[in-house]
């Protein structure tokens, strides 16, 4: 067992959006320093680490990041499976490059689930029309057809209701490598976020019931609307999947709960999640630290939350709604510091607390 | 009133010890960019924060440090009164410079307070050893002999017990111009720290109850054990304080709760304050977030608190427990980033945090 990493150890980070903004700032809590490499010169986590600001291929600049790191860790799961590789010539890496090209190809991803014992909804690798047609045909409808890589936030994706929407389905996906997934007649989606350390122990957050929109994340909640049986094998599914992958880090894991109870996996994020986000405030060490803390070899925190919290996104415009939710007692605002206000991008979101007093 | 300050705002911090640290990372929480101003090269808040380092009388980068910033303010009280000055010839400073010299000199303070209508412990200025004497006639002993300027964490004072220690504790404190204070009887020490924000609206944090040692904060707990009306009275001191003042910001207010159950001022800090840490953890908008926004014209948060609290400072070898601290549930472990643990020095805080279920 590696000792833990003493403060002032020099940690980097791949990505510097808001995920790699907070785990700067979880980082510095706990006296380390941070460094994070992003290719945008406006990345929002430059204002709390020192910045390499280059391209994912620029070797010489990831070289320059990588010296004199003492662990190295990433923010979102789309990096090259090459660059983290060149990194992790130089400094221990978590999660490890398997892990990435797993997460990174829903075909790859969902085979590695099944294999692990984890349910997930039917599915099928697709190429082009012939072999979307014998999807279907093996699947049924209605069916989503979504692009192996690349996908995130409800990009790159498409309903099928008819065989006859085939044809416009993967001209939607310009006809990249794909895959049909069964729809699933669920309840509700849950997520369950969950940490593995270096030593094995895992520490599970209770489990986040989730509502999107359009493919994006509007609120998770806690505690979720499922029985304490339901919460378990939740957590133990998370469990199960850190576990196959030697996982090291927060994990987020994506599930449907079924109207018969099933659990199925939907998708999982190897890196603190946005459904993670309501730890900050109703969780002693919140995923943020959790994260950090698996990274630097440190003891898990207690997962244990003391307050039911909900966390909403403020996406686009919603952000200017910053001087209402200032005046909301009891709401914990976080804003990104993204200057430009997309529609639907992600710039804040606010927690609200409900304490059992 | 003034319209509160956009997201994207720039505010600038004067001193960039840990106190600055927590201010950068809440004002990044709110979507501010931070500069800070301090003559260490090490300073923790640099890590944050874009990072002015020059002494307290460089004009050229003090302007280069006032140039662009959008509100400031500082960290701690022994700025000099004509650093904050001429920073606040360029932008709106909080809090304001006759408030830091009141601040800065024991016996400004105490009239202040007296003038106020806040009782404090009796005191008379001292000049050299025959004021002394005459101030030990009209106070008795024992007494405590303190500098009137540069006093913090117990340094800069000297106990006399009889009146033939007056040469000695003179001599302690190298002559420097003085103030001699009596001793009072007290049950605990308690204190209040509260905000003011620019549109004359309060909000107190509950009183803490604290613990010093050798002049140094140990620990700070709250509830403290006291009655409502006792908390109410001290709180509605700090709001007299500050109304008085005329402050923006948050203030620590450090009482005595004599025997007979009189409140006794012992002095203000006209900043975050260290037995206002707990406030990170146990209320939704803590202290360093309470402050940034009063700067920057924000309404101000909610100061309830959803758990008990105690926080124990990490002063010196202190720190070096952290392995065992991270390994217990609910503690919140801040670590500062500071290399060289001198003994005594404040490296970190430990927050357990007792939830009410």
């Amino acid at each position: 067992m590696t000792e833990p990493l003493a403060p002032g150890a020099l940690i980097g980070v791949l990505g510097g959006g808001q995920l790699g903004r907070m785990l700067a700032a979880a980082a510095s809590r706990m006296g380390m320093r941070c460094r994070v490499y992003d290719p945008d010169p406006n990345a929002p986590a430059a204002a709390l680490a020192e910045h390499v600001c280059a391209g994912w291929d620029n070797d010489v600049a990831l070289d320059r990041f990588a010296r004199g790191l003492d662990a190295c860790t990433l923010e979102f799961e789309n990096i090259p499976v090459a660059t983290l590789r060149r990194v992790a010539e130089m400094v221990r890496v978590a999660p490890s490059a398997a892990t990435l090209a797993i997460a990174q190809d829903r075909v790859a991803e969902k085979a590695f689930l099944n294999e692990a014992g984890v349910d997930t909804a039917p599915w099928v690798p697709v190429e082009d029309i012939e072999t979307l047609r014998a999807a279907i045909q093996r699947i049924g409808l209605p069916a989503v057809l979504k692009t192996r890589r690349l996908g995130y936030d409800g990009k790159g994706q498409s309903v099928l209701r008819e065989a006859s929407d085939a044809g416009a389905a993967l001209e939607a996906i310009h006809g990249a490598p794909a895959i049909l997934e069964g729809f699933v007649g669920f309840d509700r989606e849950i997520s369950v976020v969950a940490a593995r350390g270096r030593d094995g122990s895992v520490a599970c957050y209770d489990p986040a019931e989730n509502i999107h929109e359009g493919g994006v994340l509007r609120r998770s909640s806690v505690p979720a609307f499922i029985d304490a049986d339901t919460a378990e094998r939740a957590q133990a599914i998370a469990a199960s999947i850190m576990g196959s992958l030697g996982y090291v880090g927060v994990m987020g894991v994506e599930l449907f709960h079924l109207h018969d109870g099933r659990l199925l996996a939907n998708e999982i994020a190897p890196r603190v999640h946005n459904t993670g986000h309501w730890t900050s405030g109703a969780c002693a060490v919140d995923q943020f630290e959790q994260h950090i803390r698996a990274v630097c070899f440190w003891p898990l925190g207690d997962p244990v939350r003391h307050a039911d919290a909900e966390m909403e996104n403020l996406l686009g415009d919603a952000a200017e709604t910053w001087p209402a939710l200032a005046r909301e007692p009891g709401a914990m605002v976080t804003l990104y510091g993204k200057a430009e206000a997309r529609p639907g991008r992600k710039m804040g979101h606010v927690t609200r607390l409900k304490p059992r007093f």
